[in-house]
């Protein structure tokens, strides 16, 4: 045993500590928590661990696109590494699924009242805020770490040939008009987006127009 | 198309965008290269990727155990996100496998030259001076950064009752030699480490003393 357990101000070390080991073990369940995304060589549907650290890193790459400078990037970072943990209790909810997405604010906030209180109280205030500032996406950081999440997807999407959105009936209207706030946080990366819609319609990727689903007459 | 093609400055943008997008989807590899620890249900191997993310997120929430403070904690994680890109080229070597970490050090740099020169030429410069920070394990930052990167898979071993443990004879000793670095990085979690060895031996996860593999009478 470790000597951490000799002393009386160690052991509240240890209380603390062990709020933080059990807040990392949780942390794991992330793994399981599958995307509609596909890797690149389509052999798998990508999780949201891996997602999370994909979009962390190209934030860090892509911050000079940012629409507000300076930002504090490492704000940006720390948000996009716990944006999706409440996934762990509620699934990934599908972008383009509308009932699903209704219930998605009630489902998310008990998970992020579970999860987050994991920590000592200290750290729970302070990942939840930076987890409530990403959703409410008012600051700069929020709408620029909302703008790489936004994107990501529809870079894989692309590469791969667009098997969800083929699946799903997606059609470029629908990506745009969730995803139009891309603008805001990171307006050059917007025109990038809508030359891989462009492309990806081109392609046959995506539909062009209402799918057959969403046509009135139908 | 979009509308960042219509000017030349822009046209100059594009050219540097084009080689953050192909680092981008280069790291979608990452997601395919296998560690030897399990995730908490045992299911599947974890992957690089994922792995980056968990110790990423760690890092921030144990900052407090860091030998030095205060620390650049936004250094520390980006020196996580980045260290094991290059195992995109070179694989997961598995820290207990004496051949293959002779040659290590050689494809790894290899493999850095190769990835990180994707980007900008600045921002080739910049990730990779972290790499090499991480790597060198001389600054406050890399040796915490490593401390984490060390201590995350013992907890998970630990979790799974050890089947790569178990799987390759590891003892506790070879753990410690290998890990012991833990200790510069932020000492409170090298007792915490040693103390899951020292439960991870009687629980029979961990074998207690020199394998057979290494017995010189063998």
């Amino acid at each position: 045993m470790g000597m951490y357990l000799a002393q009386k101000e160690k052991q509240v070390t240890l209380s603390r500590l062990d709020q933080q080991i059990a807040f990392v073990y949780e942390l794991d369940y992330l793994k399981n928590v599958l995307r509609k995304t596909v890797i690149h060589d389509s052999s798998r549907p990508e999780n949201s661990a891996e997602h999370s650290w994909h979009i962390a890193l190209m934030a860090v790459v892509m911050a000079e696109y940012a629409s507000d400078q300076p930002l504090d990037l490492s704000r940006v970072v720390k948000m996009l590494l716990v944006h999706d943990i409440v996934e762990i209790d509620a699934g990934d909810t599908y972008l383009y699924d509308q009932p699903a997405s209704l219930i998605k604010d009630e489902t998310e906030t008990a998970a992020a009242d579970r999860i987050f209180a994991l920590l000592p109280d200290d750290q729970t205030t302070e990942l939840r805020a930076l987890w409530d500032e990403y959703e409410a996406r008012q600051t700069p950081e929020a709408r620029y770490a909302a703008a790489i999440d936004r994107l990501n997807p529809i870079m894989l999407n692309f590469a791969t040939a667009g098997p969800s959105w083929k699946k799903y009936n997606i059609t470029r209207q629908m990506v745009i008009d969730r995803c139009k706030h891309i603008a805001e946080g990171a307006p050059l990366l917007w025109d990038y987006a809508l030359s891989l819609l462009d492309q990806a319609v081109e392609r046959g990727y995506l539909a062009a127009s209402t799918s057959p689903v969403k046509d009135p007459r139908g």
